[in-house]
């Protein structure tokens, strides 16, 4: 698929992830906005998926309506969103101690599931991790008591760091890893990038064909090995953690991009 | 070494876990202050080697005392000590950001090592990591930033669980793993088992040879992996971690015990 390097306006629709391509710590990308307007106007269908489970759909519509994108909150696809949807849709509901923030509670709570104290967490039908910058010892304990009993561990992603604009902070993977190691076993299901889950979902519900979709992301080992993995056509964009131009040559195939733009910028003088 | 049984008498020094060893989560184990001091009537050299950081060389001798097992300060190697014997051996001193408990904190200030708050870690020579059951995100996220400014990475030992009674607890290694992950790198140096920085220690410090000693241990892929790995001879006991003696007939060549004993009760029978 990536050899045959496609035009951009032969796509009906356009998944794109944030950090690092619409928006870089809290600066918006020089473009991006236009960018995402200009599809739009092309009555192309939009939406946003994102590794990031802190915030729920609707906090992830205003983070973009801040930086003058226009979202809907059935356009937007994060991890969050997709560990409630997971446990409703192959389980019909239970009871989850979770390691996360606000985002990722809130969107549980909606679906239906109910979220249990630490202190409850022995009863715990599910662990769903993610990112959370009040993790402890203590959570930690509870999570592992809930495996521990035979919960099942949901990761919301497996990111090792959150980009910043200056440097890193540690993401929702160290979590992850911190309880891997107790529990001695890896997630039983992770639902961020690279897994498929969210970009399956965004595909089902913008009713396109895999073939009329384009993920447009900077995240080599996330975004482009989701696409590939995925059979979609991937856009790396170089603004956030992508590689040097001279590196992308070397690339293995399940990881090289089908087509490399600067910016999200160029994406209208590109079609 | 393995293959030839030798008998327990021949030897001069003998060096114990503790949990799973001499006690069991807060419990003695029956017989163990008895064969110590057995071994010690008989002259031989005794000491004590534990992963364990979050206590010094004096709380693990207190320790010690109340269940009945009399030894000295200086024939106690803790992984708490063994991190701060390094950082003083190898490199004279320096600055260190620590994860970890008081025992850990005690024997680095110490050794002279000054000890940094979260607020400095960026300054660190050294990032230490151990058990800490006060660790958060933001004990975390200064680690990252040492780390990322080039401190080197130690960690006390990498064990996965901490045995209690009932059940388990995270261990040291839940920290490691959390800490390596977002600095997308190995601990630099692990001081404790099965790595053989401790029992080095003790030879040396005992005046032994190594085909003078005994480590008894409970632990396969700790106690036994590492007296292996040292060419010491190694007894395992059946009061801990260990697995059921069917299981011992499958374990390859660099992990089965030179002896086994159903629990150091065994030991003065068996001399």
């Amino acid at each position: 698929m990536w050899c045959v390097q496609r035009r951009l306006s032969e796509f009906k629709g356009f998944v794109f992830d944030i950090d690092g391509v619409l928006k870089l710590g809290d600066k918006p990308i020089k473009g991006a906005a236009e960018a995402i307007t200009f599809l739009q106007h092309e009555n192309r269908k939009v939406a946003i998926l994102t590794n990031n489970a802190t915030r729920s759909r609707k906090g992830i519509v205003d983070e973009m309506k801040r930086i003058g994108i226009n979202v809907g909150i059935d356009e937007v696809f994060g991890s969050a969103c997709g560990a409630a949807r997971f446990i409703k849709h192959e389980f019909g509901g239970g009871k989850a101690f979770v390691i996360g923030e606000r985002g990722l509670r809130e969107e549980l709570k909606a679906a239906g599931i109910k979220l249990l104290p630490a202190s409850k967490a022995a009863n715990a039908d599910f662990v769903v991790v993610g990112l959370d910058r009040t993790f402890n010892y203590k959570k930690l304990d509870a999570a592992l008591t809930a495996t521990m009993n035979g919960a099942m561990f949901i990761a919301t992603n497996e990111d090792a760091r959150l980009p910043i604009e200056k440097g890193a902070k540690p993401g929702a993977g160290c979590m992850v890893a911190a309880l891997s190691t107790c529990a001695k076993k890896k997630p039983d299901v992770v639902i961020g990038k690279p897994h498929p889950y969210l970009l399956e979902m965004a595909i089902e519900a913008m009713g396109l064909k895999k073939s009329e979709l384009v993920m447009v992301g900077d995240g080599i080992e996330t975004d482009i090995a989701m696409a590939n993995a995925a059979g979609v056509y991937s856009v790396l964009v170089l603004t956030g953690n992508a590689p040097r131009k001279a590196e992308l040559a070397r690339l293995p195939r399940e990881l090289k991009p089908s087509h490399v733009l600067n910016s999200v910028s160029e994406l209208p003088s590109n079609w």
